[in-house]
């Protein structure tokens, strides 16, 4: 079964958990934040959900699929109140996966609480062994809840609470958080996650990526900080930090995959980041490498393709095309005909790479099995040469800050060198970025190449990195 | 809008919340289930969920609206396991219902839990904020989950921490509890509400109603005791009790109304409890009454009719047809057409009818706009009289032990007194089944009429009566 | 795969092929369509569809399923128009049969025209063949299309072209027509299905059976005459004959099993008709035949097993329970768990047979897998004896006039005699109704008894009777 | 309500009605069919369908939607046999769709038909009237079933009847025709309508574009010329024309916009055509435009964008994204929030945009309205200047052969000069591709170009063309 989840037909890519929105303050919160939603359904196909408050109860409605899917008009009028927090989420999770979806709420006599959460808690296990000791009770495996757990057992007021339980949360993190009267957005001290704040007419927005920005007319303010807790309510944005021990780190995955290419993340727009990775490889081809024809891997890679072409001087050309039209339920090929699932998804134009000497810029490789398939649709389309260009290094180590690549047996390059991989794939040569060009596409800022390097940025509480 | 759960097409019933079922140590566990819950459907049609347990694992797949469309065979496949327990849930709740629908599963590094809860804890508040002040966080504003998180504080083996969270608990509640490895099945102190259990080949069943047991092949074994915990696992059947203070009390509404006519509780047969109410009104009017028909509003009143015919000699007729196709999404007709909604549902044979001076049998009256328009629908069509006859007494009182009439508002005979109340509804004559008469039709065992008289089984914690 | 056309779950029923309503000159005319199909329900579960005309223009939605799934309010709100007519559809037609659903339209320069249509026409073979010789093209097998044909090659006005068309077709039909501005009503020369109408407050209702007009609070005119067609327009109803030859042969299976027990055709009660054939089984019976109790097959089956009670003074008892809740989609039980297919819709109330010497009330036999699998549950259940009676004659011949019994092969009672399909079915004794006392149950008016006798009252045009 | 067949998400381009699909002598024609038709989706997203036929018999299943929400797996296994037509089509229509969803299928004595078609034959009406007065009926008001009427009339075999057929036909048309034993693959004498065949490993494949043949690995064998058809049967392919008048004149729109760019029609590769234009858009400028960055409308006009970077040395860079995931149900922007649905599905990349001057390819202007929105969203994402280039001439006459551009009060530039086009757009300024151009681009083969220039092909007889 191939699903829609799989961006680009072939299912293996590491896909990072979701995206969370929120806003403060309008009429019509679920509007925006099914709106806002929308513009983040890159990050997650397998289910939305949005919670609204009016400033004395909560309600939630969520359900599996697409956020066009989940909602129906009466379903958002039906969410009355100013302030909204959303979620969309990736999942691979099997029947018991309603209690996963997001976001969670909790109904409590002190008052309710919604949270919608884009990461993962490196140190869940511990903390959940400690909770359930305390005789706390959990009815999911996903470690979203647990700040909502040790909210629930913490003292003072609410930002008080959350300043105590972030403190104690390690990882990648971005939570929104919703009471009746307040909305609150987190990062984690790194900013592995991105997390971002804008402005609209009479209130305040929140989102994973700045594309959801312009969808809803906001205007963009700034970043929330890594390690800061910002509070919307009827006096305004309050801003606290519940850690000094801050490093800018955020995810390179996110430039490399993740984010869609309009968006900027922490002052670096996607797109950009992405062309200057392209034209990094061509730098290093520039005097070796013959070719005809660049062509991107449909739509990540695009950018990257074209930064390649235009420093390289070698011709820009669509010589991928994909199927538009994806659904749900896709009939699966017999044994005989599972060729066709790919061809499905994504084409190779022969009329423009027919006895071409193509380079192909794709933007990551994990399993393998994607970029193999892809040389062999443009050989049989006729291109004479296929050099294969990864606009990031190879990936050698699993992910635990929410990138779902959780073993290194799945990862082809943490298995194989260059040249046997080269092989493998049936590319006439292959090159990766190096980490340092990769550093250099992006600029001053701090990031996490963990999974290019190895070199985690917090202990792994017993997650195994081989 | 008119709902199937609204059994007799007009809505005023009191409702029960639910019904469970569940099979240990046979294959196809869920496909038992699924089986089972769909003869319990009688019971709630807003939402049903399966778990199933293999020994090692635990999985739940659960939806809203009946067992037939929320499970397909795929969905049932996935379940693999040779124990299970399902529910199928009547409810109100708006768009946050997806916590609430069972079975709840606790997923804890001791071992995984699902429970499914038919019933209502009367002292819930209280717990609940003895829980919360401990840190408990809940996710609902249902009962449900409070005896996981009693169990999840307890100390001992699975048994003893369900003893010791019994022993806490008051109200009507009927569990079933299933782990990896077992299936547990528990009755309130009361008995109020009903739980039987069977065996299969290789097996056991339990479920609300016997019915389920005839459904699934199985043979029915005895009633599970007020006050008693049974245990399924590899070793056989365990019984233990929480409390030596029992006193069977089955909530009389079991027999009025929820349950389906050839199921058996707590040793009485369903049908010919409701025919004998019949039989006990006849009794009464048999001196003063001249009438040329009985007539019984279908479904659940049929049997009252058919015993009130056959005690007074005045034939039995079906003047009532009822719509057997009923959707989820019934369009609602203009404010002009108002009166065709109960036509849609309910429809009176005039030829039955015409001329005739009818005896109406319905089994309870709860807010009284059923009956009125019943009574309308047979003037058209013709009787010349309409005298009304209730098999229960006029409901006086809310009930907190899992029926869901909440408020003495809505109770017309609370506001009314019987004259009075044969006026607004438009018949010749009213009469009413008297307690003392429910006790001669239900026989020797104890049952709770705290709707009819107030006498509650419990302090009430808060709820209020009046 | 269980439908819930299978009326009493078992599916081996004889099915008329749907029903038809229509109105003229009201508000909402699709709304009245879509309450008064609701109410034919029974006579079809597969399909329906609305035409509405609006002085000008026509149009028409369709769907497979219930008419509460097929529409829903936004369907209705679009069909706009002060006529409409409505089909519902019983079939068993496989990929194709969104050509089959009704109304069809037919799109002409000189006007548009829709029909609904409830029958067989028996000639249907060899109009088709005269009218695809002259070059008419066929979208569907089925025979609803062809009036349209033979109008449309008519000559003069509508009127005299319905006239000139109705005169070629021989069987069994009900036509509802639609234009812009009128709507007929037509029904074969026998009356073989019944048609009525009824008065509204500014205008006119046609329905196959009258319990349609109650639900819309239409007042019963009178029944359309066998050759007659009726002209609804702004000048009010003018009735014309296509034919002198007439002769009123309504098909007996619309009171032994289609019609539901409220409706009255052709001035007779449903109810009624069916209550006296079990009057008549008794009558046979009352020396001979010792029981304890008489139990229907629900729901047809009911009111003739009421009769039987009344005249035999045996008591009447609700033996057999009948599943409520039945979906589209039912998860077909393995191999091994064959039977429960069967307990899933009927379950038989051990406490009520137990022990009893049953008189079981069938209202027909066709294949007679359900009358035996219905003996087994009773058996199971307890009961000592199982008499059948069947409220009908043996089922010898097929029926070529709607009705779903198309060979010979699948009739049992064609190659079995009553003793030998007594052991067959397992039961102690079984008696039909004769022919004669069917026509003393039904009364003076003619009838079609053909599937009992083979008497057919039209050639059969090539149709096999053996 | 925006839906998907809204490509761009503004919902004003020109639309070509459908997409054909067939292969003849391969097992699973039905899946092979599912595989083509979703790859042609971007032809057409409202219905779908597929015949199969097996040598005898003729099977069809259709519905509303895409392709891969009308089937589902138990449909395709159902349709059996081992050739297939299928169809995908575009329409605004109403309620009485279902009877315009192809393939159609005539039943006949003689042996079924099932055609799908591809276009719109412009004497549609004049053939109607005169098959109407010849007595046939017709249920559609489409103009595709006019080819089984006349076939249904004509004399000879079915070949002689297929060219005495569409020797009456005017206009564009390519039908695909399947009989149980044989498949006909017919195109108009203009070639108006794209038709190719290619071959399978032991059987035939036809399609509206190359790219279908490239999904289900389908070899391309040569395209359908004009006025010829192709019959495939056991003993092989056989081609007749029905006329010697054929002048080959491609619709020229289907390089501009229908098309995808990875298909080649009539030899011509998509892409390349379109690159094309903007070279030649770009040799106009050259001189006079002084400008940062060129963009592309996504995603129809990417290659001409591209193209035109190319030739004018100016950088081609994304600034348009386009939100991937559209659903059929999206809920409409409230009067306040009408800006909302254009950001839904594109928005603008400031980060590229911010500060340029812009050069915006679009291909074509129909209603104008999408480009004013575009020109405002870059506007808004901080361009300093937006030149608009059009890779097509402007529209000015409606077309009678298959594109919906019905009026031409819907044509902007029918209306407006371009001074006062580019004032009403906001653009800075404006440029059309002049039809010279457009020839030279498309080079020497025929076209059709009346939408620009009113030189239509055949008689209109009777449509209008001011």
């Amino acid at each position: 079964m191939l699903t829609n989840n799989e961006e680009n037909g072939l299912g293996d890519k590491p896909r990072e958990k979701c995206g969370v929105f929120g806003v403060f303050g309008v009429p019509n919160a679920a509007q925006l934040a099914y709106f806002g939603l929308h513009t983040l359904q890159h990050r997650g196909q397998e289910g939305a959900g949005i919670a609204v408050s009016d400033g004395e109860g909560l309600h939630c409605t969520k359900g599996k699929g697409l956020v066009l899917e989940v909602f129906n008009q009466s379903d958002i009028d039906a969410l009355k109140g100013s302030n909204s927090i959303g979620h969309i989420r990736y999942s691979t999770c099997g029947g018991d996966e309603w209690e996963n979806i997001q976001p969670i709420v909790a109904r409590a006599n002190r008052g309710s609480l919604a949270v919608a959460h884009n990461g993962q808690i490196v140190n869940a296990q511990p903390l959940r062994d400690e909770l359930e000791n305390m005789g706390h009770l959990f009815h999911t495996s996903s470690d979203s809840a647990i700040i909502l757990h040790l909210i629930q057992g913490g003292a003072g007021n609410l930002m008080e609470k959350l300043q105590s339980a972030c403190a104690r949360l390690e990882g990648a993190f971005a939570f929104l958080i919703l009471t009746p009267k307040s909305l609150y957005a987190i990062r984690d001290r790194h900013g592995l996650r991105p997390l971002a704040i804008a402005t609209l007419e009479n209130g305040w927005c929140a989102a994973s990526e700045t594309c959801a920005f312009d969808a809803v007319g906001a205007k963009f303010l700034r970043n929330v900080e890594p390690g800061e807790i910002l509070k919307f309510s009827r006096t305004g944005m309050e801003s606290r930090f519940y850690t000094q021990q801050t490093e800018h780190r955020l995810c390179a995955m996110e430039y490399v995959y993740f984010a869609r290419e309009d968006s900027s993340i922490d002052g670096k727009n996607v797109h950009l980041a992405r062309r200057r990775t392209g034209e990094l490889l061509a730098r290093t081809d520039c005097k070796t490498l013959k070719a005809d024809l660049v062509v991107g891997v449909p739509d990540s890679s695009l950018p990257a393709a074209m930064g390649y072409s235009e420093a390289s001087g070698i011709p820009y050309g669509m010589g991928l095309i994909k199927n538009r039209y994806v659904g749900r339920t896709f009939i699966e090929p017999t044994q005989e005909q599972r060729d066709l699932a790919v061809r499905m998804k994504l084409s190779a134009n022969s009329s423009v790479v027919q006895g071409k000497r193509i380079v192909l810029i794709d933007d990551s490789i994990v399993r393998g099995t994607t970029s193999r398939r892809i040389i062999r649709l443009l050989r049989e389309a006729g291109a004479s040469q296929v050099h294969l260009r990864v606009a990031s290094p190879p990936i050698l180590y699993p992910c635990f800050y929410g990138v779902d690549i959780s073993s290194r047996k799945e990862l082809i390059s943490a298995g194989m060198d260059p040249q046997a991989l080269c092989r493998y794939l049936g590319a006439d040569s292959l090159r990766f970025l190096s980490v340092e060009q990769l550093r250099e596409a992006y600029g001053e800022a701090g990031y996490c190449f963990s999974c290019f390097t190895g070199d985690y940025l917090t202990p792994l509480y017993g997650h195994r990195a081989d």
